[in-house]
């Protein structure tokens, strides 16, 4: 048990000591509504994708969303619920009939086939627990830093689910892919037709999986329904969703999605593509911005992921990075799924600046960000793993600065 | 790769070949909604928790309805949704105010303490993805199989979710436990205030969570929001939901849920009292009751769970228990969490039976049903882990079966 925590908090607990051996300080009990099929959330917890600026002050209005995203401030533990998984779509959401919906594998391949969904269903599954990316996360503080800006706004672009389906390999045996194969071309069933290229690694032939399952249940439309491809540790625009085609080469496609899109400029005014995976990155979760502390004990807690691996550490500095302590990591830590870490602090009510840091099994360090910006210039817009600073003021206000 | 299933799959795809390297095969890309603040499932997925009989015909009105089980045949991998989690409440979902709920911790302590579910959620927090099992999850098979039931119907009183919140070593060490405190008295907020004594074991103070948080998000009323008490491997009813106070003392309280209900009749008309923990059990969730099979390949795969620990195997018979052979598990094997296992199986179409046998990392084994009746009788309710059996007629009909 974490001794500090058990001292700390014993001054801070709001409702005290108990009157007596009785039940006088404990509501009365309530009866309650019927059984259902469904278990709806409480009528008390206001929980939702669209980001807010300021408590109640919605900053994006739904009807011009590109993205929705996480509540990462509200969420604990490590799973996304199916139904707040961040959502980046260049189309919109299409609900595609799974009776009629096709997946087509050709190209350089000695078969080429076409699979219906219970084909899919019918063969050996395998579940993973992994994140999803979306490349843009962090863009907001690549050059300034918006101090009404939850974490939902500057890192809801993340989110943790068990994903099942049939493992890429096994389809890869059942069409015969040649050996000169080294690329495949994923393509989606959405109107924007986003196809990407994706180069035949051993990780990535081991790794990928044609998923049909999110959380136990049917993929929900907007995550792929009835099938996407999931690309552990890799840019999120890659686990292509509504999957319809993959194609077979001895060369990337260039699409306009890896050319006129999803390139990253750089400080030099080169473009650098097929920079596929997401590195390692971390964001305290709470207190995190537009939150309010009081001075005594409070819990820091966050996420961790990396695209390479499990999270090794993460360290997280109270005075500005200055100093630095290592976090505790919740288990299970599992490879390229968010880790959730905690640490306990006693704030003592002067200004200050909170920032976390993570370690993978691989070493990759997240960087600062000057030493980020510094590599990477203003320019790019993609791949923002730098850490995130919070600072807090005497009032104990939470906000989104750069450093 | 599974070599036996890619050579029978390889007959079975109803899709087919490609025609040729066209997207012929393939329906056209399709325009979405707009993005929203929650993901909607599909409006081609039919899922939920009141039980059917036999396709579309329910078997329970939701009104009269006691308990609501997990869709297991319609679920895949290992999580459940947390609105398909299974529930059993004794009088209705309350749900509850968290701002005005509070725990009181009393009785043989130095120092009873109420808090409120802020106090618990500034605490040090934990994850653990576990089973929940309801005591009398198998019952209906107890006398006499009714062919018409589904897998929801025999064994959809078993979820696994996330669950996340506060050890209970951490709050006993803040209100001071004392030595010779070997019981703890759990009730819930509910009107029929349901109470059980539970034992203070080194395990379970090791294990037990004063859980928030389900899947990530706020636990829903159904499930005991604001708070609910997690108590791995052990049956369902002492995980108290709505949970308002945690009692010490030397011995346990004998409540009305510990004496009337939730005891065991054996068969020699002996109650058996404090039978907690749940033992090792199993089901193939496909094929299983109702469901139609064709001969040639299929998939089996279902869920094995145990209060001991993790499983170790699961062995399946596909000719009535005769010969078995071991299943594949799919990673990760959580300790007193569900693992999903699968085999291929070619059936030549010849009437036959299923039937699964998990074993547990202590050794335990899942018993066949003539050998627990022989021991249990037909007097009791609760902790049915026998083998279960799906019989396969020759038109490939699926029927619940004793053995």
């Amino acid at each position: 048990m974490l001794t500090t925590a058990s001292i700390g908090i014993a001054g801070t607990i709001a409702a005290g000591r108990a009157s007596a051996d009785t039940l006088a300080d404990v509501p009365p009990r309530e009866p309650g509504a019927d059984l259902s099929a469904f278990s709806a959330r409480s009528k008390y917890v206001r929980i939702g994708r669209i980001p807010e600026a300021g408590p109640g002050r919605r900053n994006v209005d739904p009807s011009d969303a590109i993205n929705s995203k996480t509540p990462l401030d509200k969420l604990v533990g490590t799973i996304t619920p199916s139904d707040l998984h961040y959502e980046r779509s260049h189309s919109g959401v299409p609900d595609l009939d799974p009776a009629k919906h096709r997946l087509l594998m050709h190209g350089m391949v000695q078969k080429p086939l076409v699979f219906s969904v219970d084909d899919l269903k019918a063969m050996p599954s395998v579940s993973r627990t992994v994140f999803l990316e979306c490349t843009g996360n962090g863009w907001e503080n690549w050059k300034k830093a918006d101090e009404n800006l939850t974490v939902q706004n500057t890192h809801g672009l993340v989110s943790t689910n068990e994903w099942t389906g049939v493992p890429l390999k096994f389809v890869l045996d059942l069409v015969g892919k040649e050996k000169e194969s080294t690329w495949m071309l994923a393509e989606g069933g959405d109107a924007a037709g986003v196809a990407r290229s994706i180069p035949l690694t051993d990780e990535i032939m081991e790794e990928a999986i044609l998923a049909y399952g999110q959380n136990g249940e049917p993929l929900r439309p907007a995550h792929g329904f009835p099938i996407r491809l999931i690309m552990p540790g890799f840019e999120g625009n890659l686990n292509i969703k509504w999957l319809r085609r993959l194609k077979f080469g001895d060369q990337p496609w260039m699409t306009r999605w890896e050319t006129a899109r999803y390139t990253q400029l750089l400080a030099d005014g080169k473009a650098k593509q097929f920079q596929l995976r997401m590195e390692t990155n971390s964001v305290i979760t709470s207190p995190s911005g537009t939150m309010e502390i009081r001075p005594g004990y409070n819990r820091i807690t966050g996420l961790a992921w990396s695209g390479h691996g499990k999270i090794a550490k993460v360290q997280v500095s109270t005075d500005g990075a200055k100093t630095w302590a290592e976090a505790q990591l919740n288990y299970p830590i599992l490879a390229k799924a968010q880790t959730r870490f905690q640490m306990d602090w006693v704030w003592d009510g002067q200004p200050t600046k909170i920032v976390s840091r993570s370690t993978d099994e691989k070493g990759n360090v997240q960087p600062d960000r000057v030493s980020f910006i510094a590599q990477m210039g203003t320019n790019a817009l993609f791949h923002y793993n730098a850490q995130q600073t919070w600072s807090i003021d005497a009032a104990g206000r939470v906000r989104n600065v750069l450093a």
